[in-house]
């Protein structure tokens, strides 16, 4: 059986001499050159999602609409190159990657700073290398900030994040808009509206307008809609009661992205579209002018560009139970079916034209029963030394990466003209790197 | 309220002048002078608890059983720096476990290599610094074993690992000992003989018995020693088949540790004396000579001398929701609660003297709902820059930490007749020190 490329779960996989190919490199040539495991990076398809949004948002949007790369999805150096390169925003959620942004000569007056606890050490640092916008949380924070830019002598630009109280029936974890979230300030409460009255007299801040976010891995269009009558609703309201008239709207991203077959693939230009469409015809009914609409990409800019390489060491036939596959990594490079159980695509990428029909349950290397990547797969039968590819693990898979049992954490090649590291390979040494001798 | 010493959770924990005590330091001096969030260990418990299972194994299994540390629990060179001082051995689960131990000096004739997926260049790794034994997992493993240990020339010592068939109910993530596990080769399968045949024909290896683990977290005696049963009866029928007596029956981990008051305390010298007891009489019922006795201890080590600091950055009161109290660390240094919804006890540790009836969740830093510490407790109505203790934390928070949001790990400081760094805190610039630039 020859497998198709249109078979394929993206258009960037193919089969090339029974090899998985990824941006039209051979993946098991890869892992021999640079070892496993070993995390790849389309650095195509990247550029061209960055492309998608920022053109499909000025265009449909209008002037002054742009895409923050939401860099929490995966956040190193090269990141925040290609963003830059690329003309887009980002947005950061910690000093760790204000740090990383601001390294690679990121324009950080298109940098938002997000997150539920700023500390006043890190709203300072952020202030002094020239954050674009704070993304203000709580009124705790806003305290925090007026003091420390007032000590500065200078006005910081905030948005306030809100909840708008919509649900998208996600995972728990990664659900975000609904009322009862630690994020934002809730607009069904009346809690939204104090603070914006607060912000509004606050000195040596600027508000420029909010924020919200309804969480991850959504491919209706809907919710977005629903958050974004909300989100506007509140913004005329505003404007109503104290005359401020936001002039931007962050609406947050969340954007689904094709992880199985059983997924469909989102038209991001589309419902881009279709969105612009419905908030302008939103600002219409209010009789508010539409504000600059700002939107926060991470999963849908570089999940389906990734994929993570393994080498097989071990294969366990339990008799009358279940296969298990070990590979030499696992939930310290990819701990989202450790936390959420979520779906992957697996091949073996260096028997792809054999017929994948051995039942089986990918495991990881830790030692711990919850390090699986994937339950109740179909490979062809596989030997220790083959190479699994699990595809789509370009977002919160390197990011939320850990030491778990000193595993070093694997490099990523970015995949362009050329070959090129990254990230380079951790080292046992360079796990130990902070210990210090007590005796 | 003056809280007493009784009604904290453990002997460790105390209050002065209004302040939490750990390991009799005052904790909120201690932030001031390691800054926030920081992880303290009690050098003395640890110690104590390594002498506690050394002696207690060494008087009731008799001479030649011992534990070993299960170093995945908290892998750190001082870690192995007080497993060599005390006498004991440890279990490693990977080169870099193997590598920082080597690098602490610690003995490795009783260091046992565990994990499910080793990999040729571990295995010949291991064999070169001296390892004493490989705990082996499957076939595939024996074999490459007796490859590479033919290869250089050495008899290499192991054990098979293999499951019981013990469930003990705890959480499915971290229960091991079950027939359908990644780990082990099962006995009611008939597996378990069939490798042991093989190992004692396999060339360049010296079969010197076996080892089991249920799980983790277990306050029963029962499911060990049914597990015990079972491999004693294993070793007597491998006896009586094949004429191979096993010197060294390894009973793995497992006892529980108190998290939370609801928790019983685990009387440990009492239940290895218990666990001796049953051992004897099995061994004698079965007409056995009684094997060396090793256990795995890992989290009834370290855990309890373990307390994590935090400093508040904001408080959200969500009218007719709930309160989130969020503090400058989460899931990165603990993601335990994400991951299996541990409980813990919280303590407001600068202000241990006022009443405890602000009901309230306990958040994380991270741009991620699931970053939770503990929901539904309570605490003195906490301020932006208190300081909240979370205690427990000794085993599988540091060791699970990572840079998700590319936040950086906390310092360890342990405890003892001075306070000092054992694990320095991790900056930015060590977060980003991998990355390479791209332009």
């Amino acid at each position: 059986m020859r497998l198709l490329n249109e078979e394929l779960l993206h258009s960037n996989l193919g089969v090339r001499d029974g090899h998985l190919t990824f941006a039209g490199y051979d993946t098991v040539e890869l892992c021999e050159k640079y070892g496993t495991p070993l995390m790849l990076l389309d650095e195509g398809r990247i550029r061209h999602r960055m492309r998608l949004y920022r053109d499909a948002m000025a265009e449909y949007f209008g002037e002054g609409s742009y895409p923050l790369y939401a860099s929490k999805a995966l956040s190193f150096r090269g990141m925040y190159t290609l963003a830059a390169q690329e003309g887009i925003g980002t947005d950061i959620v910690s000093v760790g990657e204000l740090y990383i942004a601001h390294g690679a000569g990121f324009p950080l007056e298109k940098a938002f700073f997000h997150g539920n606890c700023k500390t006043d050490a890190d709203i300072a640092y952020a202030m002094d290398v020239g954050i674009g916008y704070f993304v203000v949380d709580t009124q705790d924070e806003l305290s925090a900030i007026s003091r420390i830019s007032g000590e500065k002598g200078i006005t910081q630009k905030i948005l306030l994040r809100l909840s708008p109280g919509i649900d998208p029936h996600t995972h728990k974890a990664i659900s975000t808009g609904s009322v009862d979230s630690k994020f934002g300030t809730a607009i069904e409460t009346g809690q939204a509206l104090a603070l914006t009255r607060t912000a509004l007299a606050t000195p040596a801040v600027s508000l420029e307008g909010f924020h919200c976010h309804i969480g991850s891995q959504i491919f209706e269009l809907q919710p977005f809609c629903d958050a974004a009558s909300v989100m506007l609703s509140f913004v005329g309201e505003v404007a109503r009661e104290t005359g401020f008239c936001a002039p931007v709207l962050n609406l947050g991203g969340g954007f689904g992205v094709r992880y199985t077959a059983d997924q469909p693939e989102m038209d991001y230009r589309e419902n881009i579209r279709l969105l612009a469409d419905f908030v302008a015809v939103t600002c219409t009914r209010l009789g508010i002018p539409q504000p600059r609409i700002l939107m926060e990409p991470g999963r849908s800019i570089v999940a389906d560009s990734g994929m993570t390489l393994y080498r097989v060491g071990s294969i366990k036939e339990i008799t009358g139970y279940k296969n298990y596959v070990a590979v030499d990594g696992g939930m310290t490079d990819n701990p989202r079916y450790a936390l959420y159980e979520a779906p992957y695509t697996v091949y073996l990428a260096n028997r792809m034209d054999e017929a994948a029909d051995y039942p089986c349950t990918l495991a990881g290397r830790c030692c711990e029963s919850g390090d699986i990547l994937q339950e109740n797969i179909t490979l062809p039968r596989p030997r220790r030394g083959d190479t699994v590819a699990v595809a789509v693990t370009g977002a919160y898979n390197y990011s939320m990466a850990s030491n778990y049992n000193r595993v070093p954490r694997p490099p990523i090649v970015l995949l362009g003209d050329v070959d090129r590291l990254a990230v380079r390979r951790e080292t046992p040494a360079d796990v130990a790197a902070l210990d210090e001798p007590i005796d």
